[in-house]
């Protein structure tokens, strides 16, 4: 049994909290922290009991909690991150790792140095069974190398305190970690275009935008960003090869006749849609604690998409293709 | 030039008549007649001029009148097709070839006895698209002998006037005279099961209705015909082979993603559906018109029809599998 | 912690054993049963050890053993069932519940009588999303009352121990269960049509089958049952309503370009297509054990199959249609 | 009766007698040319017989010939195009208007000098039913403004004699008509994106390419151009609009269940994909003979289409945005 402790009892933090109480195999939520104490009493409730605390530092100094959770807001993720290396815990942090690629690069170095692999970062994607399929078809060898993707990711509203940079930093960033783990490559450039703004969008916001990637090995990717695009949370993938194109699945729901349609319901939730890799992701976190290893996505992993995030934000900004540079991979996380 | 004569000016009529007039090749509409003078007229106008009869008879016998085409209501068929084989003319005729087994008996053995192949019969499906595709992957050979048909003939809404035996006569007539050619085999026995009765029909109308059909060789069909089904004009076929399923195509309609539903237009009007197979049929009949061959439904396939129809108009009343029984296929028509 | 014994450990018992063991919450294995014992023994590992019996008796009057699973072959699940009824145990027994009605009657008396719900029924369709879709759209009201049901069970092949009345008993027999639950129904008669018989069969076994069934209401039921159909394993489930048609979703596979093809993969192994279905109901009896209600197929839904099955079976041999005629529905299972 | 002349008896040329010849209503091939005379006289014979020339010049004079056929070569089409204007002569020009857009705009001067508008470019898409259903779809205004469109030109595979540039002029010319025609607004700049190059290309090509375009009212525009690209001629176009997003239907044939998989087949040859489009557009330009009128693509759109493309090849060799600057569209075009 994993004794597990949460630091961050908001939306999401409620919603793992739940998720490793009863849904999870072989983990305990022992004790939960958050700045706003109602909050984590709440949270403490829901794993039918826990420890309280107010200081992320102090839950994760407590000797009975072996593993911790990071659902705080991005920016308080880097502390808590250094303070459960520093305290030798397994980490599962939610994203981003960091919210700049210099906390993220520290982050990097201090797991590193502690010489434990110890934190998994939560892009979920990567355990969606729609995204595991297409990988499984790439890796099968029977379309050849994949040479360009195209993908979707669009939302039915945002408000107004949604802004523009927020598209790479909260909506793109899912696809940032997803599609270079999916052909297995680097990041070499970036490029955003702007076509006309729809007329649900307000000033500070350019939606929708087109965000291209390219990866060292010339896969060409593009992404359509469209979070206000009214009819639905609708994520498409196709990844084009040598011998063929692999489409990723869409949800499966009834095909309904009525009213001189044959129609098939699309989400407008993304926790609906991703709702069993959420499952999938901590399952194997927990699964693989025993090892010490980290089978999802690694500390590196969140540094390499700060600075995609960083050059896709820029090329929103210049109209520009930018370059993606990051350090070298060290041997720790190949 | 083919020298057509139309009689029969209401709905279908003025439809071939613009059909055979703008869109076939090769094809005049040169006599109209229908007992109504004032549609006759008025078809003649459609023609760009055309002599007007208001008995067929008149028509059949225009020496300038080379071919004939039937759309007058089903009872007044006979008559006119025993006129045209006396007269030696070739013949279009609307579904039904005649309104009694009998009667197309009568005309079958004028066509014979006359030893000209004249009639080909209106069953406009065996030259849809779709049809015609499953057609040709059955004759592939890939997929092995077929062995099961899953039918729907669903249509929005129908009249008060329309009754229980409509369903056989009017409506699932199509099925019978296209499945049994899909699959190459003759017609054993008939059942129809009655299912609880839609709250939208009314008392004269058992709607919807399964229609059971047999083969010789034992090939088993059934046809789901619901008349009220409101959604729309909804055809569909499946044939289950030895080696693999074969499902006809639906129309094709762009797929479109709004309110939470990816979705395709359905049809509701069922010259929309086969608008294609009426063109088709009619230039095929008249570019066989100087060898003097027909390519298409005979009179033989009506009589067929007219025994299966009145089989199941048998087993819609007594609920028992009603065996099809017709006279042996003369060489005429092999 | 629920304390589980299982009796019968051949595929499906070491199946649900490992579920059980890895996947479930709240439930152990402590002992197992098998009249081969070695093969409990097998099975004891898998829990990470528990109990070894060779007699289910002994197992099911264990002190320790709180819950019963029955998975031994269908002839042996009467005694166990009976026995775990005087011992006013929690039951989860695999399909059949008993191989004869009259058994069936047994043991849903014995469980009336005990005043204790004990028996839940592993017809595990019910958990399956697909079905679970449709059945939430029909209850919503939207669509009216259903009138027709249009399924298929198909599967890739059988050898040739697999006869004519196991197409009603092993294959046909989650139908039976799944359908008149799907629009909460009961059966009225059955009746099975012969179709020509596929090359890949063999003299004891005619397939395809089609099996009609009529519930009391007059909805129309036609199930395609094809064992041999080389393609894969496919199961199919269309309600057509008053007010629009519903069908069910199929598995979920990416969408493959290649070869001149668009196409995406059918499973071959039921026990992948329904995998979650299993894991689903196992974790909702156990969800369910400390109310001590049964949620899911009850020990009379198991009485009502057996008496459907056997009038199918009937059907199989009469070519008639047969009625279908149970007993009254006791307040117990209301 | 439109008495046409065709020049260019190749395998287009050829293509289009036969549609006039056979297809087409009203119109009659009287007169054909090639340098090529015994690909001339074969075409006569393919035309019912019909006046053979070596020289266009004159076919176009010949008072018999009303209207003309352009099928030469690209580089042909000037000298001709030039030649009927002069005579007054009605014309259907196969792309492209010409090989360079000096060239074009030549044509388009002398066209709008004589006030007389004669000339109809072969850019089929707009006749195909698919773009016409996106059309109408766009036109209905349900889905508000379009924003963004993405595309796929798709083809098996070319020869070792077909280069980069023609990535552009020969292939992607089609969407380059199509697309500003669907979305009713004019090109603005290009960029060419060069992907990893599939291993079945060779040293002069490459392939696939992502080609942009952005019009006047900003709408974004992604074309992949992929023409090696193994499983089939696969031609894709969805709108991404305010209030939904059109895809465009694909062509409709069987699903097949065979070989656990279910499948429809991809076209691979663009004269079978575009079939219908080569007859109704050709019909069209005869139908408006009469009046005068051209209501397909004219020559000013094949002004701009070279443009364009001339920016696409620029956009290939630099990397960069180019603009497209065209000439101020003449009232005579409007
Ligand atoms: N993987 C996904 O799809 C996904 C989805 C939603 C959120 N998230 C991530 O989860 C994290 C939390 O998001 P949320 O939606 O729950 O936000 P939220 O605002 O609902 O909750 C944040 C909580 O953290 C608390 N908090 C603030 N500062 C803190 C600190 N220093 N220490 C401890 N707690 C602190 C707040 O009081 C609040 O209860 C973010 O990193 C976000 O990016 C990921
Ligand atoms: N293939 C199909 O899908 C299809 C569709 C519709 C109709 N039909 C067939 O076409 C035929 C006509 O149907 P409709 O819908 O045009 O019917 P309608 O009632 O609209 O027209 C029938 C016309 O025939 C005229 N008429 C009546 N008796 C006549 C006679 N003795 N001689 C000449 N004309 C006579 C009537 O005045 C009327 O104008 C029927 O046989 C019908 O089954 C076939
Ligand atoms: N729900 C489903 O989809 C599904 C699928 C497969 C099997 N089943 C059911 O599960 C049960 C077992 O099927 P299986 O495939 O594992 O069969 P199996 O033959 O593989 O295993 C049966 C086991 O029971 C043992 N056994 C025999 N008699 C016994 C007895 N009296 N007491 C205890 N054990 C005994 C045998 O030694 C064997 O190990 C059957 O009732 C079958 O219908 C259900
Ligand atoms: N719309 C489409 O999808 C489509 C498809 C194919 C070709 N085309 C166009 O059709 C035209 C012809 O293409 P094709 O495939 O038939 O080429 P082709 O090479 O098969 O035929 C060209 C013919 O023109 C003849 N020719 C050469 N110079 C000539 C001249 N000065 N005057 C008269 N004839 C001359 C040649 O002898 C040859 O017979 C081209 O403009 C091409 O772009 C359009």
């Amino acid at each position: 049994m994993l004794n597990v402790g949460v630091i961050g009892c908001g939306g999401m933090g409620k919603d793992h909290i739940k998720r490793l109480t009863n849904k999870i195999q072989g983990a305990n939520v022992v004790a939960v922290s958050d700045v706003f104490e109602e909050g984590a009493k709440e949270a403490a409730a829901l794993a039918g009991g826990a420890k309280v605390y107010t200081d992320g530092k102090d839950l994760i100094n407590d000797p009975d909690v072996e593993a911790v959770f990071i659902v705080s807001p991005g920016f308080a993720h880097t502390d808590s991150l250094l303070q459960a290396i520093e305290a030798g815990k397994r980490v599962f942090c939610e994203k981003p790792l960091a919210t700049t690629a210099e906390d993220c690069k520290k982050i990097v170095d201090a797991e590193s140095a502690s010489g434990k692999h110890l934190i998994q970062l939560g892009f979920m994607r990567r355990y969606d069974k729609g995204y595991v399929q297409v990988k499984e078809a790439l890796q099968s060898g029977e379309y050849g190398e994949p040479l360009i993707l195209h993908c979707t990711h669009r939302n039915p509203e945002v408000g107004t305190n949604y802004n523009t940079p927020m598209a790479v930093h909260d909506t793109a960033i899912h696809e940032i970690d997803t599609l270079h783990w999916l052909v297995d490559d680097e990041y070499e450039s970036a490029q955003v275009i702007m076509p006309k703004v729809t007329k649900y969008s307000h000033s500070e916001l350019k939606d929708p935008q087109i965000m291209l990637l390219r990866t060292k090995k010339g896969i060409c990717i593009d992404v359509e960003v469209f979070v206000n695009c009214k009819f639905g949370y609708d994520i498409n993938c196709e990844v084009v090869c040598e011998d063929g194109a692999i489409k990723m699945a869409e949800p499966s729901y009834p095909s309904i006749r009525k009213n001189a349609s044959v129609s098939t319901t699309i989400d407008t939730d993304c926790f609906v849609r991703f709702e069993d890799a959420y499952d999938t992701e901590v399952q194997n976190w927990v699964d693989c604690a025993e090892e010490g290893i980290i089978n999802g996505p690694t500390a590196w992993d969140g540094y390499l998409a700060a600075v995609t995030a960083d050059a896709l934000v820029k090329a929103q900004e210049s109209g520009q293709i930018e370059p993606i540079v990051t350090a070298e991979k060290p041997e720790f996380y190949k």
